[in-house]
């Protein structure tokens, strides 16, 4: 078999050349970086990331675990999870949990079985101690606290705060607040602390709307919202914990007869791809997202490198003022 | 270091029972799984993929390069091939090409060393003697003809004829399709092909506008569907190629004081989240994306057990009729 030496000989270039262009690190002209490739083809030469694993004892793979990869929060997470990984040569496993403990826990096995160097996890429903004695360290994006070496975050209540600060200048008289799953204990929770805070402060009667699961799965929640406009028809301002829940506040607005922003405001979250994809575009409170992957892949390569992670990082959010709300 | 052996004397269970757990294969009471489980944790057992991917010279996973995780395609494809994947113990790693042919190439590359077992390709610009003397089975999907071992397609020409008849069905008498990105050679290109035919075929005036790559790596259309609306002001049909053009065609309508469906009545392309999360709800060529994404995992299994893969699969596409379209 061919090793590192004999392609750099053939190539003409230090074996530190070959080990770059293979490593993708450092400055390689594209003609060397060529020349060795085409070294490597000629003799066959094939690096052995597999071998190298098993002699570092973890590989440079990343695991990462959310609920629903279409889901268009997760999507844009996994996108910048794997920008951040890929420009240290790290890869990214995705799994899908569907929010079943079984899946988590099949995951996390797999993920131990495949000496992953890290594992970033975004799947609210996986128990604590299945993690305990896991050796690998663990970064949470918006999970409970409870879980995992280091949790990253928005600042929920203040993207409550906001939105509803947002809703009250607006003219809002009666908002209602359609939040998370309820029957998870989330970060997100804390947008409702927010939201009742400042209709209280303005004396804003006010709402709040539970969502079940099963509507977070297959992204449903136009009944629920018909139905909540229903019993309260005086409600002129909607304050969604997902740009998904807001995107069909508009449906239900429409097929009320309600016009949005005139007779119904609303404020997503998230600020994700149908944000803008929706008409009116969406006013919305946007989550740092690109931020909270690069945080958490720094996370584990420092923890790898011997460093120390952050327990706790909390990201600012912030207002994106667009065509579902009008300030008086 | 424990064995395999160790854990099932202690468990009072047989080795078999033990590789099962460990493969989730076969049924496995939940209390036969807890017990193993705990052993293996008291003893410190860890099965390592890693050594066992050594000597089998490959590696239980699929590796899959996406041009972009956020558009809502490819998260579905992608959610698609993890589940089928995860049906059979294979894990996916994902990488975002961003269209980028150095990208591309270096995932492949990558791909290589780690020894994926099959990888599945969905971008476009790689060109196919990347490929060459590789040894792992690819399978593309909506990719040109000339690359990979498997192509998994939709039936693309008949999208584009169902589109069109429906319009035509609806009474349009002036349409314009909003093809793919011109730069590329693609099977969705064959879209146009039966948009044409139908359209010479009942004497309706047409156009066809070519998108930008720029506009499909950010998912931006608004001002090229505009332009066009005030170019032809007497367009009344819409044939994107898109659900994301499609919905941008909405907000295009709505800027122009068009009504949808009463003035201008659309149809797109794929069937993805957003098709249902606007307003109205589009009426839109459904791709088989699951199946597609079931055939690719399939395909590379196959081969991997040394059987043959199909070289071509084309599925056949329907009309989803929702909002955007009225029949007289």
């Amino acid at each position: 078999m061919s090793t590192l030496k004999d392609v750099a000989e053939r190539a003409g270039v230090t074996v530190t050349t070959v080990s770059r262009v293979i490593n993708n690190r450092g400055y390689i002209s594209e003609k060397t970086r060529q020349k060795v490739y085409d070294v490597m083809k000629e003799i066959g030469y094939q690096p052995n990331e597999v071998a190298r694993s098993l002699s570092k004892q973890h590989t440079s793979t990343i695991g990462v675990i959310v609920p629903h990869i279409v889901h268009p929060y997760f999507a844009k997470l996994l996108s910048n999870i794997e920008s951040a990984a890929a420009a240290e040569n790290y890869k990214m496993i995705v799994c899908n949990s569907k929010e079943e403990r079984s899946n988590e826990r099949k995951y996390v096995e797999m993920f131990k079985s495949n000496q992953v160097a890290g594992i970033i996890l975004c799947s609210g429903t996986v128990s604590a101690n299945e993690f305990l004695n896991l050796n690998i360290p663990i970064v949470t994006i918006e999970c409970d606290d409870a879980l995992g070496d280091c949790n990253i975050q928005c600042d929920n209540y203040m993207g409550g705060v906001l939105a509803t600060e947002h809703l009250a200048k607006c003219g809002c008289k009666e908002i209602v607040h359609f939040s998370g799953v309820e029957r998870q204990v989330m970060p997100a929770d804390r947008r409702c602390v927010g939201f009742r805070e400042v209709c209280g402060k303005y004396g804003i009667r006010h709402h709040e709307i539970e969502t079940s699961e099963a509507s977070y799965s297959v992204m449903e929640y136009l009944e629920n919202i018909k139905q909540t406009l229903q019993t309260y028809p005086e409600i002129d301002g909607i304050f969604a914990s997902s740009d998904v829940i807001a995107a069909q506040s508009i449906q239900a607005c429409s097929a009320l007869g309600k016009r949005v922003p005139e007779d119904v405001q609303i404020v997503g979250f998230d600020d994700v791809n149908i944000a803008t994809l929706v008409n009116p575009m969406l006013t919305t409170i946007r989550q740092p997202i690109k931020e909270m992957a690069q945080l958490a892949v720094d996370a584990i390569l420092k923890k790898r490198g011997g460093g120390v992670m952050p327990a706790k990082v909390v990201l600012p959010v912030s207002l994106m003022k667009r065509g579902t709300t009008k300030e008086k």
